[in-house]
């Protein structure tokens, strides 16, 4: 293999940049050519593919964001879709692709090596969601972005609202939720993954109060419900008048945290590796603090868990 | 003058427990015993007041919040209420009081005074809205908070989403929207002072994209318009499809930057100062750079105003 | 096992007030009664001890420091304060003890534990520099510090000063050297577990400025040699006029990140459990990704390494 | 006026960028042309000068350095230098120019302005050492930064090291340790504007401890003396063995505050009124909370001065 391309795909995640950079540093220094695609799928598509220099890549490994930009690309999951962006791979004389994104991501990434063209997948989206792998790129930033609302609520616990409400990403998964609420102390926390009862929760409000606890946060996932919608039923259940946060795209950005530049710069070195021993079709990750790659396919059937044990710890220390 | 007390009052915003200590620390150097009131007037008028020693401020400067609680208590708009609180600052052989709070805050203090009690007020809220200051105390803080948010978003500018919307604090004033919106570049700023008009706001973001920006970050206050309304509004009027970030309680949060603690610490000061010449029914402040002192009567009669010239230059920067 | 204690030991790391909570909420959780011990051993010794409630662990959590103080007393390693120690616990009717700290600490514990008492350590330190764990409580945090540091360097990039030296802590380990360099893309990387030939330092120094790199960053662990001492070789050697950080404790402070909290939290609750079983002589951890417990003697005999793979892509993803 | 040029010259400062960018969208917004100067001085007598339009200067406002570089360049001072840079601006058609630096860079504004180039000088350092201006550019950025390193070696107080020292940049100017001091309660301040007798430091110390202080604080302008060398009189005036810190170009970088943004924003667009007006020899500042402007000859001839009352302050704050 000679020549390698890197794309960034669906939503954004901090540390995009130092696994793209990654790629590119240290497929030069093994010899290879590296190629960014920009917009993803839809640039590939397009032939939307410039080369890349070490240069290229300076002053990037602190950068939210993705220098390549990205894009949802439905269409790519059509075999049209695919055979164009093939053609232009080998247009430009490229051997082998790494593509950073999520799920749908890795799709691509899939289809691609069944139709022959060496892909490898780099887990980078902050839902922590993949399968394949402990962490996803970007979910420790995006951890320590939330934690750092929580830790501002927090501080106004004297103030006469009591009850605060944040609104978390996570549609299908509760990571960002779980962590940050336990790591915030939050008193409830409320995921995709366990059904939540609304007089539960007030019970557990009332108890915080009646120990003499002067405030309460509350977590909520956005899969599960909204948090407007999340303080109307704790207003009617329990007359606690919540105040809202919804984070939103703020949860996206920032500088990357260690965690996740060292993360990114050691799968992005394994999926060179990878690609130069001409194995395609395999999602890199870290598994028991270790760099592994996984079948992609197997990745894409497996769902991802989340901890039971750190779940109920969350409830224990919180009393 | 020997003994002095000092409350805080409203809502709570980063730099209060600098003012508090600042207050304590002065006073004692000067000679005076202070005492401080937890949970306002509220507190006041139930005798909630015990001795601060030096110790007692100690490890305060860089927390958000305030250690003496805060409340609202609007009861104290009674003659009632006013009168048993001064009892109360009789029974302890207090003489003299510092307020530190938003408009509602003030009023207590002119009362107080009114009726015989010397009392000054330091202006401590998040807003930037009381007059007689160019700097209300926490107005720093909250901006950096806001504007922190603000960076975020624009880091993910390359995803799909092209159009964000932060709702932030500021019912009836401006300020926050202005000044965050100023220094993070945001292409549109809806403040309470100035109307809006969303056919402009559409054509503004239309310009942007023609001339290549590729996304755009709107500032809403939330006494004008609540940022999901404005979504709405956006969706319908302009065909864009904003996300939108509520930031909330978030704002007030936090460890208070140098500005505000330096700002406390210098108004604290001063109040001291006034107390011990026997001065009260007034307000500190920064004015022109140096601290100052106004009729808090006259204070409370003026209205801030947002700088027009700042609004103006905002419109320009982010073309 | 009715009643349980708590200290910590040592230097101080971001995190400990987090896994001393998780103790005090999960011991009170399990029905035990939870004793704080202030100043660790000396306290232990001298008797400082006193009860916690759920309370007393509130608003903590996000504290750096140690609400529980700390302090270095070697006198612990004699028989003498040791036997000392015990008698203290059990005047106060505890029967198992927690200590939070680093390599010296241990000691502590499995002294105790050999003459009878029962006592389990949690590792907190941030130079992650203890086996039986693949992190330390602390390190995450002090990472992200030394981190911010050096991203804040490299803005200044621009200034015609082109070499600056970053010295970190780490007397005898290179684990934040070696993970905030490869996170901040240092060109070179002095830890204690490499030799470092400054002939070398110089010529990747000049490679780097043949390419186009405007200037270099140098990440030293002060257990190999100190920053300025550093410079001046490097000034001696390469002609190089390098301009030198020295962080200091700075790297001991901050509010604890996601993972540093999430970490303590977990030992913190795994070690109560331990306690309960009534077994001692264990230092708790997570090892591949999962939360484990190791005999403390053996973990005292290993020797944590530095990983060798990471080290070399530091060097490769910085040409 | 049709077409004007903008550099960033001497030490850099946050904010800078912010600067640039008001310049060039004011600019074009009022119908000219801006170029943009590479490297300071020494890029205007090189030629390296190139157009600028509304994109150049996006995604700007939030980062750190100078995107226009900046160098040091002595020989400026020379008649050869000054005439060989304006023949290069007439080369490109520009008329006036805007030069963001320090003191030196002032200087060469007053040169070209004296041999008819109309030239406007805005206040960029950190330093906060400029006189026609309350504040300089970067001075808040520079702080904060000063400010949050405080606070973590505050976190660490319990440790048994109890004195710190933290050297801040300041060759002739108090004002980052002054500032920094008094919002982060250090217990002594040395500045240059100050002589320091070590009995006294030493006094207060045993003073704090004596009132049960468990560590203490000191910010030392590196103007003054090394924290290296203050350490080692402290320990021989005092038996104190304290830690020291020095922070270097750290302060120097990180993303500009609002107040840094905003005060750079207004200050650019202001800069190119005075230009357009055909008025040069001016340096634009803050004054009394209003945009003003000076001649620059006697903004160079008066000395900052810093605020005695706050240095007071400070003293009385931290008993």
């Amino acid at each position: 293999m000679k020549r390698i391309a890197v794309l960034t795909s669906g939503g954004d995640a901090p540390g995009m940049n130092a696994a793209a950079r990654a790629v590119v540093r240290k497929g030069i220094y093994e010899g290879l050519e590296v190629y960014g695609i920009d917009y993803g799928f839809l640039g590939l598509v397009n032939g939307d593919i410039h080369k890349l220099d070490l240069g290229s890549v300076g002053d990037l490994l602190h950068r939210g964001g993705t220098f390549l930009y990205s894009a949802r690309y439905p269409e790519f999951a059509t075999e049209e879709g695919q055979l164009k962006g093939i053609e232009q791979l080998k247009k430009f004389g490229i051997e082998g692709l790494v593509v950073i994104g999520g799920d749908g991501s890795y799709h691509g990434a899939e289809a691609l090596t069944k139709r022959g063209f060496p892909t490898v997948g780099i887990p980078g989206t902050i839902d922590n969601d993949i399968s394949g792998t402990d962490f996803t790129i970007g979910f420790d930033t995006a951890l320590n972005t939330v934690l750092d609302a929580l830790d501002k609520i927090r501080d106004t616990a004297t103030s006469h609202e009591r009850t605060f409400i944040i609104e978390v990403m996570g549609r299908d998964a509760g990571d960002i939720a779980l962590w940050s609420g336990l790591a915030g102390g939050a008193e409830a926390i409320i995921v995709p993954e366990h059904n939540f009862v609304m007089e539960d929760v007030v019970e557990r409000l009332n108890k915080g109060l009646a120990r003499g606890k002067k405030h309460s946060i509350i977590v909520v996932a956005e899969g599960v419900i909204s948090g407007n919608e999340f303080a109307n039923q704790l207003a009617e259940f329990g007359d606690y008048h919540a105040r809202v946060t919804v984070l939103g795209h703020v949860q996206r950005g920032g500088s990357p945290t260690a965690f996740d530049r060292v993360l990114a710069s050691r799968l992005g070195a394994r999926a060179v590796d990878l690609l130069m021993e001409n194995r395609g079709g395999l999602a890199v990750g870290i598994q028991n603090n270790k760099i592994v790659e996984n079948d992609i396919t197997e990745v894409l059937k497996q769902k991802h868990v989340i901890d039971k044990e750190m779940f109920d710890l969350a409830t224990i220390l919180s009393i």
